[in-house]
């Protein structure tokens, strides 16, 4: 099963017991985490997800509610011995602030924490489930937008099937990448005769902070699950702008523009106590939209 | 009333709803924050303590677990429109790692941040009630304790004793630095024939981060409340003097050297989840002992 866990969904300053942006994506034991503001390392383990999991950290830029947790959950993790590479991503600044913080708490950490950082563009990560790549959102300060596409699934050989064409063991392999089998006698086994579809990949994409910006529309293109941020509520759609940032209205156009699947949103400013003027907002303009509420988990497949 | 809060008593990796290091030392509506760990803005609100009144801040050194909410806090103070001075006391280093992190968000501040920069033991803040002072411990890294002693306080003048003798309202200020008042014909008037006494100042100290070093008490001497740490319980001394840190026991010996009136202890090991031992070794040394659990407020005087 694929899944995003939203662990924090509230803009800078922390109100009404919400927390600042941190969200991860699940797949088959292993954990990406999408930006970490203060407390995520709390947060993570209110809602029993073990930091051990996180291979890979996405930060889309340097405002303090989407990296201060950031420290203390990597040298939380070096306390606790952990032994596992972590893929880091973030704008250029983000290395020198950690070597920096490392320097002065004399840290040396028992993993290696690989620094990627974000310059242009395409694609980032080519993972065992995943191409993760970023795109330039238009925000106060540099920021970046992430875009996680599932890679195409093996085929499932009907094994019974096979040996009865005479396939042997050593084609499955070719048999799960949808190769035909060439009989040493000549006859071609059509590979749909011999393996079932495996089910569709899926995608999610993360709009990070960004004011209104169409455009954008092009890099959410089609995915099973959009977030986009929605700071503000619709009359405040000219302060939404001056601070660079978006409304549920607007959020909602993108998700309607980009043909998503579904649309969840998130990063509420800290002067709004009731969400669900969000919802009602967005589902006016995109039907399927759900509010990106802390601990609630998004299945993004069955399997 | 002078008191102080803990809001924060675990060492490095939160455990058993424990956080970071942190506590507020409070004095008629202001509030000094002595260390920050990640957090701490939520423990504040938490335990109903406003950010607003936090004039002075004092960090102890650069281990995460001691300043990692620090950024957040000051962030979080400035969204909120704060425009009182605060003064921040640090290593060195802290200041940079601050710069840089401000650059990268491109964050202004409204209110004035001025940093100290902790170099050597002596007097750092003369405030309105406290001279604060530091000195070196010994830790890991570079790390200092604080010593907060409540100034001398004015007398009381007994207005109706004071008219008696003739003693003219602009004098009563120096009534209450203690001055006697000589008659212009010659006679004196002894002060404390015209005046009562201020109830003694009161002192606090704070061990920060350190392994057990005896000399220490000197710097404690005589304190209302010494906090000192206490990572590890007594069979743990080794562990303890390897990593630079303190058992209960150790805490409680340099209390009874410094004779000081009450100790509290904290910065108590992940590992531990009752810390009931920690009070009994303590005790068995030094009687006046308590935990330093968070949430509790200890109180320094009774004014």
């Amino acid at each position: 099963m694929i899944s995003l866990t939203i662990i924090g969904n509230n803009s800078a300053v922390p109100a009404f017991g919400r927390n600042p942006t941190a969200q991860i994506l699940q797949c088959e034991g292993k954990a990406f985490l999408i930006d970490c503001g203060e407390g995520t390392q709390w947060q993570l383990s209110r809602h029993g997800i073990k930091k051990s999991k996180i291979s890979h950290i996405f930060i889309s830029h340097l405002h303090g509610d989407h990296y201060f947790g950031l420290p203390g959950l990597l040298t939380s993790l070096g306390l606790l011995n952990h032994n596992k590479d972590i893929h880091l991503f973030g704008p250029p600044l983000l290395e020198s602030l950690l070597e920096l913080q490392f320097k002065a708490s004399s840290t040396t950490l028992p993993y290696t924490l690989h620094f990627h950082a974000l310059e242009e563009d395409g694609p980032i990560a080519n993972t065992e489930h995943f191409i993760a790549s970023c795109f330039k959102v238009k925000h106060g300060i540099d920021c970046w937008g992430f875009r996680f596409d599932q890679k195409k699934k093996a085929r499932s050989v009907i094994a019974e099937r096979a040996h009865a064409y005479g396939i042997p063991f050593s084609f499955f392999p070719q048999l799960q990448d949808g190769m035909d089998y060439k009989h040493p006698k000549g006859t071609i086994i059509p590979n749909e005769e011999v393996t079932s579809p495996a089910s569709a990949p899926v995608s999610y994409a993360y709009s990070a902070d960004t004011v209104f910006e169409p455009s954008l529309a092009e890099k959410f293109k089609g995915v099973d699950l959009l977030y986009h941020e929605t700071t503000y509520l619709k009359n405040q759609e000219e302060k939404a702008k001056q601070r660079m940032h978006s409304t549920s209205e607007q959020a909602a156009s993108i998700a309607k523009l980009a043909n998503v699947k579904k649309l969840i949103i998130g990063h509420f400013s800290s002067k709004y106590e009731d969400l669900a003027p969000f919802l009602e907002e967005a589902r006016a303009v995109f039907t399927n939209t759900d509010l990106a509420t802390e601990g609630t988990t998004f299945r993004l497949n069955q399997d």
